[in-house]
């Protein structure tokens, strides 16, 4: 029910040029990845969300074998896979950690959600942690013995951090009394480990207006002593999917906390951290998307109408193979971002990946329930389950219209198009560019020359168009180099060939989407 | 939470060409309709959801006040609002009926199916029944004392109806004795009404084998004396969505049930109220866009970020307004294949109207849970449930993919082409036709050129984009009419040209998908 690892594998190491580990070493860290996922992460997969998590009388009770398989996923080293060695990590490749969640989301996403915003908190801690919190706080969450939380978001303010209202007060020893309410928060409340970080943003006492007077705490859910800290959940969300990781609603009353980074940069540091968080949404849209496939797969080859399965009705195949191919393409556009994380493609790229693979999560699990016909429409086959629960992610982390609109303020217009022409010289380039991936990259150049002159209502309008066509064009690119290799394996190249014929295409209509901003979608009078 | 009644009535008017009735009258039955629906229906809706019917000792519980919401309904005479008025119903156009169960799908989608599958047994006991039938059965299923449903599936068999196994073998009076299991059964058994007829399809026991010896059976829950037939439901399914609307397992065991039109006969007597089933479930999916944009809509013009409301940004209003586009286009391609149903333009665009308006329902309620932002994600927002209830309208009452084959086989191919040719030179020749129009007429003619000259398989695997690209180009069509008139209602003027503008050019890149047939659409191998 995952992707299979050699292939993977092979991806990063003949698509996408990743070189840090040989590729026997890479396909044996996803095929041990892979196994604990099948064997320990999907058996939990559907009564996790059957039961789901509860909250009964102020605590989180977990579904059935949820602690044991996160002890063993910790003990296992998948926590601290990309930690630093020096506070218990493995220290493997980013790029390689991020392919190993896949199957671990395509397991069982609801779970996988635990770990990944403890890497997070381990991320953040490590690009702005002193050397002293680094020393203390660490080790405990890279060795999976705490979680760790991102407290960001308050009833008041959704999207807009800069309305965050969460006070810091100091108290003694330089540490700080911390009061306030945060909304949607991941894994917020559990038993499944010793202790919980939550990495809050919270104002300071003197702090500006706005975004530029939020700084960072980090605020244990137990004290040092063991003592409770001022933290309680006090509710939690009854949601469309997702159900055995609880969203809470925290209370901080004079929580104790440490400041993480400099008074009044709890943003930036932040963001300096979102960029691996996006790519680890993408991934579970990437992940979903496979499992989908696989589960729909199974089905349809078993399913006999008519004479044989009806995976061989051409219409049946369409809808397979579009899932995987969505797959694929979504695969080879986090993993390349991923690989570019560091530099202007990346930046780039990574808000591209979030949505486009997030989307594109949602139609492959959408047509994962189509396959199923009416037992698609069943709970118990466990295809709608995979709709609700990847439903989230277009959405969190930052929606994905935000994410269209960061690639065109700072991906486009910030640079006057420079960083986007380069991607589009380098894929007409290829020496493997078909007329249609020529074609694709004028659509795609004229779509970008046409936003970088628009007013700005009518570029907004079309920031979220534009955006799958910069996606499923550089997905395109990267599976014509499956395509261009003479030694893919047989699915993945026929996957490419389907992204290529089928998918890419769907360009030209965004383009002139876009390019047509119709009144009502610029104009600010009330919509009826 | 509905479509405007005066705007419907004057797209049936203005633009469809309907004049059976005058519009102030058309307009009136409308606003009676959606008063019923957001005073009687929409409130039950939420709770139908959460509470859902429940199987309890071998009984069906319906929703809290869905017992008085029947009685009501039924009694206001919106059950036999189509139906003959020689037994009771109120004889209006069908084309009425139509639009007027909008409403009612929008405010509580599981509620509607049941008169919706009563009046599917109505349609069809007024085409076969004898005489006497009519006389006897009608009149209690038009006033709403009785409700009716359709039993086509069986466990081995799901679409493909010539493997039906239950048998009917003749009994006392001309009667038969009706013995199998039928599943997917819609308000299969409920306590709402006194009685519930069932139209079960059945083999006699000469039968020929495969379609041709299919018979259909009317199979009352009670005898006429009041004794309880051999009919039970034995479980119902636990769904997606549309909790409230029991879908049920029914075991017939020697149950007595009536001959319907000749013997062997039943598919083809299906397959004639199916025309009418398949719009009602079209316009399902038009109901549920149209709700989730209103609902949307009520929440971004409340919910203040940034400085003002969310609906202001230009990316929000795209959501919004494609929204309102796709249950516009989807309203006018179903209004007016059912005033062709009788002719070979209905003929070939029923299919399509229902395929394209239930994905563009599930596009839609996706969009809405969008706008909501994480709130769409929670339960209570209701954006979820929208979502969840629509998405089994592209599966019933024959999947989409089913109702692309029949655009393809029966519409295109099995006369050459000539009805599709008819609609695109319709299309071309109107005198509004824009440039974008033409040029879309001329992607559609060489796609389905194209179809007609393809291998078999080919030509199956591009029949979905193919539907596509005729509902898409005819919906814009009619929303062209709208742009041309000088007097069009200002939100659905606007809703146009969001239609011809954002939505017409998907089909250029549908198009060239279809005439790209990758090999691994058409070949026969395994998936993997």
């Amino acid at each position: 029910m995952t992707a299979p690892p050699a292939e993977t594998a092979w991806l990063l190491h003949h698509v996408l040029g990743f070189e840090a580990m040989a590729e026997a070493d890479t396909a044996a860290v996803l095929q041990e990845a892979t196994r604990t996922a099948e064997g320990v992460l999907a058996p939990l997969d559907r009564d996790g969300d059957r039961i789901g998590s509860q909250f009964v009388d102020g605590a989180v009770v977990t579904p059935p074998g949820f602690h044991d398989a996160y002890r063993a996923y910790a003990e296992a080293g998948w926590v601290g896979i990309a930690a630093n060695p020096d506070h218990g990590g493995q220290g493997l490749p980013y790029v390689l950690a991020l392919a190993a969640f896949e199957p671990v989301s395509s397991a069982n996403m609801a779970f996988g959600l635990c770990p990944m915003l403890t890497q997070d908190a381990i991320a953040l801690l490590e690009a702005h942690g002193s050397p002293d919190q680094q020393a203390r706080l660490l080790a405990p969450m890279v060795s999976g013995r705490w979680a760790g939380t991102m407290c960001l978001t308050e009833p008041q303010a959704g999207s807009d951090l800069a309305g965050v209202r969460t006070r810091a007060v100091p108290d003694a020893d330089g540490r700080f009394r911390v009061t306030g309410q945060k909304i949607f928060i991941t894994w917020g409340e559990h038993g499944m480990t010793e202790n919980i970080l939550h990495m809050v943003l919270a104002r300071l006492p003197d702090a500006p207006e706005g975004s530029a007077g939020i700084s960072l705490f980090a605020v244990p859910k137990l004290l040092p002593d063991g003592a409770p800290n001022g933290v309680r959940c006090l509710s939690i969300e009854h949601k469309l999917g997702i159900h055995a990781s609880p969203t809470c609603v925290m209370g901080f009353e004079q929580a104790l906390g440490e400041l993480v980074g400099p008074a009044n940069r709890g943003l930036p540091s932040m963001f300096a951290m979102m960029n691996a968080a996006r790519l680890g949404v993408a991934m579970q849209g990437v992940a979903a998307a496979e499992r989908s496939f696989r589960r729909a797969t199974d089905f349809a080859g078993g399913r006999e109408q008519g004479g044989g399965p009806i995976m061989q009705h051409p219409d049946v195949r369409r809808m397979l193979w579009t899932q995987r191919a969505l797959a694929l393409g979504g695969r080879l556009l986090t993993l390349y971002a991923a690989m570019h994380a560091e530099d202007a493609r990346g930046q780039l790229l990574i808000p591209v990946a979030k949505a486009w693979c997030t989307d594109a999560g949602v139609e492959a699990a959408n047509l994962g329930v189509q396959v199923h016909g009416g037992m698609g429409y069943v709970e118990e086959t466990g295809a709608a389950q995979h709709l609700r629960d990847v439903r989230i992610t277009p959405i969190y982390e930052g929606t994905n219209g935000i994410q269209a609109i960061t690639l065109l303020k700072r991906g486009l217009l910030r640079d006057q198009g420079a960083a986007v022409a380069a991607l589009l010289e380098e894929i007409a380039a290829a020496d493997y560019a078909s007329p249609a991936l020529l074609h694709a990259v004028d659509t795609a150049r004229t779509a970008a020359d046409w936003l970088r002159r628009a007013d700005p209502r009518a570029g907004e309008a079309g920031a979220a168009p534009f955006l799958q066509v910069i996606g499923t064009l550089t997905a395109a690119w990267l599976c014509g180099r499956v395509l261009a290799h003479g030694d893919a394996p047989p699915a993945a190249h026929a996957a490419a060939a389907v992204f290529v014929d089928q998918i890419l295409p769907r360009i030209h209509g965004q383009a002139a989407a876009l390019a047509t901003p119709t009144q009502a979608l610029v104009d600010t009078t009330a919509i009826a």
